[in-house]
């Protein structure tokens, strides 16, 4: 059995009964964010590549090992986060195709090479950083959401190195970023092919921004149907609810 | 009266009985984009200077000028739609607010100076030009939606000149030059600060884009909620029956 440690949880992931996850409401727990990011990205099915960026503590990489047999990294700079990612590995005795990296993302190109994943994902900080002591959080979680080691180029910039050309980066952030992040994009030759956007439900502004870019790709944006969040009741919609419990209910 | 040449048509300015506008369908009629572009466009209600590039028959300015007492200045490069804009006015007896300018979008910056608008309007050509012969289409409607006379980035660099510092631009274009799009709003300082998706029906890719940008405004990008044309058994959406005919039932 895995050790727990502090006020840590063992949670199921979504609806899989066969599928558990540490987490810790003081350190880290997965968002509706990367569960919304792990269904949108494309990922290879039967093999290739893939680089999970900011991975906190693994979620992303567990979510799709569901759906593909890709080799699949997770790269976390906290060490507390990396541990529990480490642990949900072995959890979930996923180790012959998970794995997890101590590290900073802007030493990923120099340790593995440019153009070396089909798939780069990534779920980053969303907000700038304005100096740890304004934010009413403590270190793990402050780091998490704001971009104290990292900003937004810097995310990008890694995505682009580490994607293959003609391989995919994804990443899920705020739409007020969005004009930063197409024109970081284009800077670093990632050309946006997908977009979608989230909406808490009808009527509302969206307050999620899902995007895909082609390493080196030809011009072209598709931006798919909306997302709604909630229904008018504040239910979860069926759409999301297929993706949170689809695979449950098959 | 006002004059008809060739197959024009005297049709109803939407639902309202007291406007009319001449229009053709072999040189121009109004698109359902116009009418969205001139729905999502912020106008200044009592005075101010608004001007729409692109007028064709003047749809835009008719349809503002039911909500501003703005003055508002059409600009055609066509002489034929000119023509049919310049009796439009005529028609609705709105020669005290509107006006049009027979010329190319490029050279107005020189005529009108830099930074004279409170806000400027455009439903540009949506495709690229690939040489006149290639479309199966006559000359007229040709230059209206083929980029014949103008890029996209004449378009916008003329967009930008024209509207004032803190004035908003206004455009309406395909989701899928939206990077373009963003990409040359940022180059000519029109930062993007609201952002509207058409849908064609719910589960659909959306297939129209509308987008305000402020000239030398401050990042922060809203995505206001989706828009579907019509429902899912073929009849207009409540919205777009609102903003078709809104005006009329109330």
């Amino acid at each position: 059995m895995v050790e727990l440690i502090g006020d840590e949880r063992l949670d199921y992931l979504l609806a899989e009964a066969t599928m558990r996850i540490i987490q810790s409401p003081t350190v880290f727990a997965f968002s509706l964010d990367a569960v919304l990011l792990a269904n949108f990205a494309h990922v290879p099915i039967k093999r290739g590549k893939v680089l999970d960026l900011c991975t906190g503590n693994g979620v992303i990489p567990l979510l799709l090992s569901r759906r593909s047999k890709a080799m699949i990294t997770g790269v976390e700079i906290q060490e507390r986060l990396y541990d529990m990612a480490i642990r949900n590995i072995k959890l979930n005795e996923l180790d012959h195709q998970l794995s997890m990296i101590h590290g900073d993302l802007k030493d990923m190109p120099k340790r593995f090479g440019n153009n070396k994943f089909d798939v780069v994902t990534v779920n980053p900080p969303y907000f700038k950083n304005n100096g740890l002591t304004e934010h009413n959080q403590n270190e793990h979680l402050t780091i998490a959401r704001h971009e104290v080691y990292c900003t937004l180029e810097d995310v990008i910039q890694a995505l682009s190195k580490l994607t293959k050309s003609g391989g995919k980066a994804a990443m899920v952030h705020r739409p007020g970023r969005l004009i930063e992040i197409i024109t970081l994009f284009k800077k670093y030759k990632l050309e946006p092919k997908r977009m979608r956007l989230v909406y808490p439900k009808e009527g509302r502004e969206a307050n999620t921004l899902l995007i895909e870019g082609v390493r080196d790709g030809s011009p072209d944006l598709k931006i798919l149907p909306p997302l709604y969040a909630f229904d008018s009741e504040g239910n979860y919609s069926k759409e999301l609810e297929e993706i949170l419990y689809g695979a449950h209910q098959k």
